[in-house]
């Protein structure tokens, strides 16, 4: 990336809507707009205030034609989202309109932005860190009110604060190390092997206390794989649909995929239920009877959660059977469905399962659904699912804690075994470096860049 | 529309962006956001400056919970879009977030908004006329360049000058019969049937002047239905893709239809070309085939232009010829495609065709496709396509203009019959009324409703 030149793109989805926005940052964001403004009376932009907006026309540099009917405003270096001068020419939405904005404001000088650039150039100026950077764009995709929460309270960087400070407590004991080490002669109060180990159980501890809450925040970030499986006519669709129309979140088209692959997600209780559209729900529909028991279990393997329908009116037949054996270590919800007939089903056939979530039910009388609901979250979250908390819900964040943690359990075990302080050390540095990456402040440029390359364009 | 309350709506395209605006007009504008801003330092926005904006954060009023980090800005009645206070909220995107925010404004006391009441309240406290309003939704809609300059500058107010200079000159000549009538002992030049029929006649040339373009402004605004019809394998659908992978304009979804329908444009030296989804060329592929003479008849008599792909390689059959006598009178374009092959087609066959618009083509090798293109413009162009020039590209407004026309002419009839120029001035004011369709002056509220109704959510 070339840091200081200016970038432009469209930050507002583009579709027929009633505004969008084209959006610049760089030294040159308000020379460049101003050679294709037009305001009243012919005033131009080198005038304008800082956060405040200009009423005017875009014209065509070429034939100076009017192009569009805007609103510039313009935000100046550093109090800015990138930190850097920005200009955002707010102008009517529509798709030709807002690209023929974009392409003058190329012309006259700008390059378009890649994805996340804007985003990119707030970390890389150091508005924001990286962790906050990234719940930017979690903040866009979050597919519930309590993911959104989530992400916003860590775009607030409460969750750098908590890294940052045991970052601290980490490189103060590497100091207090060092200097015991190098200057043995000095006064100082020296690091004993038990003093580091205690200091570091605290950290440890700390770490630990974070990560208890990361696999629910995993799942409150991306949302639950749910597959529903059973036999014909057993219910399933009937479920989903159930579900669905009474939970629906967000239908959202899937980046880097043609129109047809859509990803439904139902909200439970602020979970996200991810269901893959209406061809997955066929597919899930027709699990057993088309794709057959092979088919069943590769969809089982990546579901988070297994529910499945039994249909009390039919005895357990084979099929049935091996699907039951197979998800015996699965977080499973078992349905006794039409519980309003005959039951045909032992209980010695499900005596594997939990009998807390194993649930007599009738889809199509409304009976023992709410019980899904309640089930899915005892099986994924401990307490009340906040999104207030401060919890880990980035792979990459837990990644990173984790292996800071295991440096921080291999200093403890030098200690035990060598009482070696100066050895220890190495591996706090690691922990240290470790937690680093998590604010982006040890992380590596291409890693960097991957990160952000996953945004979508414009932010 | 209950007039003077606060109306609010999600103004960009709702999706994962990296920017969301929610707006807000009325009087309370400024007083609702306030409640739920929370500025730096805790500061609200009663001392925001109009044109200015302000950092902050929106928060959940019942929790005190942080949804989004945003700027607002805020624009005093009667400087602002509507004409009265607006406040845009913008937020990071994301459709989580921005509904959220959307709520608590509603909660917080404003109204949601119907889709197009902004402008709508733009054009009903008189900023802009009705086809000014128009031509705001048309800038959003427009397909190719030319169709948004053209709407922009009708949106600029370019066609309401040209219609009210119009209805001046008839308001005039109403006020002079009127007086020469009323007042005979006045000393006023007298208005005898000759001079208001002179002073007609110029005005009625105006009107066709007008009027003289308004078929291809039709075309820049709606776009041109094609159909290419042709026997299997002559071609149809490799000539389809080759337009399309060419000049493909804008793909969008059809608003109040399932995803599965989406409209095409391609567009042909700036004019939008409309090609109904991949379905819709499937069928066109599959018109001879599949469903028959009979369904070909039919899209044809929906076209504004046909395509007809002979194969020269093979000799015409019976279908071949019906539908040949069928687009007799219809604009047509015929390709004598396959020219690379033995040509077993006669010139007999296709006599009845203007042979300017028949060409050998082999859309295999790319010969004689541009053909295609020069057809098109000259087909339904007088002269340069340019988006500079007022014109009427509206369907209503010109058949107020065909309306306001006929009235003149019937007054002229007036006149040369009866000399009577107080007969006559009756005519002379249904054509004032007529006119004053356009700018909405003389129009129904009810049809200005529906105007307005068709506009999208947020504008």
């Amino acid at each position: 990336m070339k840091e200081f030149d200016t970038i432009v793109a469209i930050s507002t989805v583009l579709g027929e809507g009633g505004i969008s926005i084209v959006r610049l940052s760089g030294d040159n964001a308000l020379k460049i707009v101003s050679e294709i403004f037009k305001g009243k009376k012919g005033r131009k932009l080198d005038d304008i205030k800082p956060y405040t907006m200009r009423y005017g026309h875009i014209v065509e540099k070429e034939t100076g034609d009017i192009l569009d009917e805007v609103l510039v405003s313009y935000m100046k270096a550093p109090r800015s989202f990138t930190a850097e001068d920005t200009v955002e020419i707010n102008c009517h939405g529509g798709v030709v309109a807002t690209k023929k904005i974009l392409e003058e404001v190329i012309k006259s000088g700008a390059r378009l932005a890649e994805p996340g650039e804007f985003t990119k150039r707030a970390f890389l100026n150091g508005r924001i860190d990286l962790s906050q950077a990234e719940a930017v764009i979690d903040i866009i995709r979050s597919k519930t009110d309590i993911a959104m929460k989530s992400a916003v309270q860590q775009s607030e960087g409460k969750l750098s604060k908590k890294i940052n400070l045991i970052r601290n407590k980490l490189l103060e004991l590497i100091a207090h190390i060092e200097a015991t080490v190098d200057y043995p002669e000095e006064d100082l109060e020296e690091m004993t092997a038990e003093k580091v180990s205690n200091k570091l159980e605290d950290i440890i501890d700390e770490m630990k206390n974070i990560l208890s809450n990361a696999d629910e925040g995993k799942i409150i970030r991306e949302g639950l794989n749910v597959v529903i499986v059973g036999k014909p006519n057993v219910g399933k669709s009937s479920l989903l649909n159930e579900l669905v129309s009474e939970n629906r979140a967000i239908v959202t088209d899937v980046p880097g995929t043609t129109r047809d692959v859509i990803e439904e997600f139902i909200n439970i209780e602020g979970i996200p239920i991810k269901v893959v559209d209406t061809a997955g729900i066929r597919e899930t529909e027709d699990l057993v009877e088309k794709i057959g028991v092979k088919k069943s279990k590769e969809k089982i393997k990546e579901a988070d959660l297994v529910i499945l329908m039994l249909d009390v009116s039919r005895k357990l037949d084979e099929e049935d059977i091996e699907i039951i054996n197979f998800i015996k270590d699965k977080k499973s919800i078992i349905l006794l469905n039409k519980c309003d007939l005959n039951d045909k089903i032992s209980i010695e056939d499900i005596k594997s399962f939990d009998t807390s979530y194993v649930f007599k039910t009738s889809v199509k009388e409304g009976i023992g659904l709410d019980k899904i609901k309640s089930s899915i979250k005892n099986l994924f979250f401990k307490g009340e699912i906040k999104g207030k908390d401060i919890i880990v819900t980035n792979a990459r964040h837990k990644n990173a804690l984790i292996k800071a943690k295991s440096s921080c359990d291999a200093a403890l075990d030098s200690l035990k075994n060598t009482l070696a302080v100066d050895l220890a050390s190495i591996d706090i540095r690691n922990a240290w470096l470790s937690l680093g990456e998590i604010t982006g402040e040890t992380l590596e440029e291409d890693i960097i860049d991957k990160i952000f390359s996953e945004f979508c364009l414009g932010k």
